[in-house]
């Protein structure tokens, strides 16, 4: 079997326990009305790639940690993930109406529930990192490092640089500033919360660190890339809407084989940075070639 | 000096340190878009009673803890209180165009920087606990008490059921169970932060919690009378819309007298179960009596 098919056979299997785990975190006790539960879990547990949660338990795997430990750091940056893709697709924002192959959240439910459905998975996050990782002090370091990225000069700065338009300003320059703030720096925080969930030394997360820029600039080039070359039933959002507005993309900038051989380089980079972590790194190199790789 | 005008002076000079807190939390360094940190700044700095932080910072002084170690959970909690302030008063939720005296937050700014501006004080709060609350396994416990009551079955639960028209519907259990969870569980987390910064025992947190509790639904009752009886300007924000629209509330369940005699007896209440905690609870019971005397 290819490393890449091993690979394929290992992420369908974290999949799996992830999906279990959100499933048991969103069942709610009393108190939560069931369009509100309803609305949750149709955007979390809709199929997605899981490539954030892979991130966590992978980083936690390559600084010798048990992935067990690193379960609820994984859900919780999933949830802040899907939050961020409700509000970001709702009329005020991207206005999309298809994510993860169905109608989004707010075309399903309503604006205000999605609204709802979102910050009510942001809070989650913190509540399950704060419970359920342990001891309490890295507990307690998981939340800031997820905080700080989730926060206004990270995910929600480069989204409200996006909706000021931004993207259609400038050059390469705005352009990683924000993919770096809306992508980079949630794959930075996912690599964190597994290796903290580790026990890693600063080294390991330093490593990992650099690891993530990489492969967090390579993701997004990638993205651009299918956006112009992609289907839209494989990807389960729309396609091709970016260079009809004359946004600013990497295909945009460089041309389409350029930004291949960036991405390339860039997942590269990634590898090398993690190579002193030994053999325990191998998923997550594999993983910087799944990321290059794939088709949605 | 009577003991209302000693605790103004008191809740002034509290409210200051609260206020240059909340500043300098919202200066931000690189990466917040000057749109965003500034309708971030307009909502959260706007004037307001505080009456979530001074909660916090006197059930601290109540467990006879250090003020100062309780400021980062009363800036956290005001985050989070403004951020459901600016979500609840969006076109898809409760459609208000005046809040704390001023336009709200997406009619000055637009709907998408309103929605990202309350992301982005939610994610805010748990950054300032995690890292300003120490140690850290009391940032952790205040982490998961914060988000618990933020969350889906208390915060966004009741905001959920209340934009599902469930105050149009029922009696006086809905009535109470959507204010529980949309006022009554950010009080009781309030008292809960101050008493676990100051280091509380478990018999000392359910004496609070039984203040808040009786507290929050106090506080409820008198906002309904003032929406019925008060003025729009000291307020901050319109009044009159409840009773013309046929929703569910106190006075109009019991009448404005019957209704102000319930808030009275759940403040003597309030008052009687921090009544072991001596002297140092004293500012709580002042503040019990504060609410029910309030004119805005």
């Amino acid at each position: 079997m290819s490393s890449l098919g091993k690979l394929d056979r290992q992420m369908q299997e974290l999949r799996s326990r992830v999906d279990a785990a959100l499933d048991a975190y969103t069942n709610f006790a009393g108190g939560c009305p069931d369009h509100l539960r309803e609305a949750i879990r149709y955007s979390l547990l809709a199929p997605g790639k899981r490539l954030r949660p892979l991130l966590v338990l992978w980083a936690c795997e390559a600084c010798r940690g048990d992935l067990a430990a690193a379960l609820p750091a994984a859900c919780a940056v999933e949830m802040i993930h899907t939050y961020s893709l409700i509000h970001d697709d709702l009329p005020a924002m991207d206005d999309d109406n298809l994510r993860r192959g169905q109608p989004t959240c707010h075309k399903q439910f309503g604006e205000g529930i999605a609204i709802l459905a979102g910050d009510a998975l942001l809070a989650l996050a913190f509540e399950v990192l704060s419970e359920d990782i342990e001891p309490a002090d890295r507990a307690a370091v998981c939340c800031g490092v997820l905080a700080h990225a989730a926060g206004a000069t990270e995910l929600v700065g480069g989204q409200a640089d996006d909706l000021a338009g931004e993207f259609f300003c400038g050059g390469l320059d705005v352009l990683e500033s924000i993919h770096r703030r809306k992508t980079g720096a949630m794959f930075c925080a996912a690599l964190q919360l597994g290796a903290i969930s580790a026990g890693a030394s600063d080294g390991e997360r330093q490593m990992l660190d650099a690891y993530g820029k990489n492969l967090g600039l390579a993701f997004q080039i990638v993205d651009d890339l299918l956006d112009v070359n992609g289907d839209a039933a494989e990807l389960g959002k729309n396609t091709g809407k970016d260079a009809g507005r004359g946004k600013l993309t990497f295909p945009g900038l460089f041309g389409v084989d350029e930004s291949r051989r960036r991405a390339e380089s860039l997942v590269v980079a990634a590898c090398g940075a993690i190579q002193p972590l030994g053999p325990h790194a191998a998923s997550l190199e594999c993983l910087a070639r799944y990321v290059l790789e794939r088709k949605h």
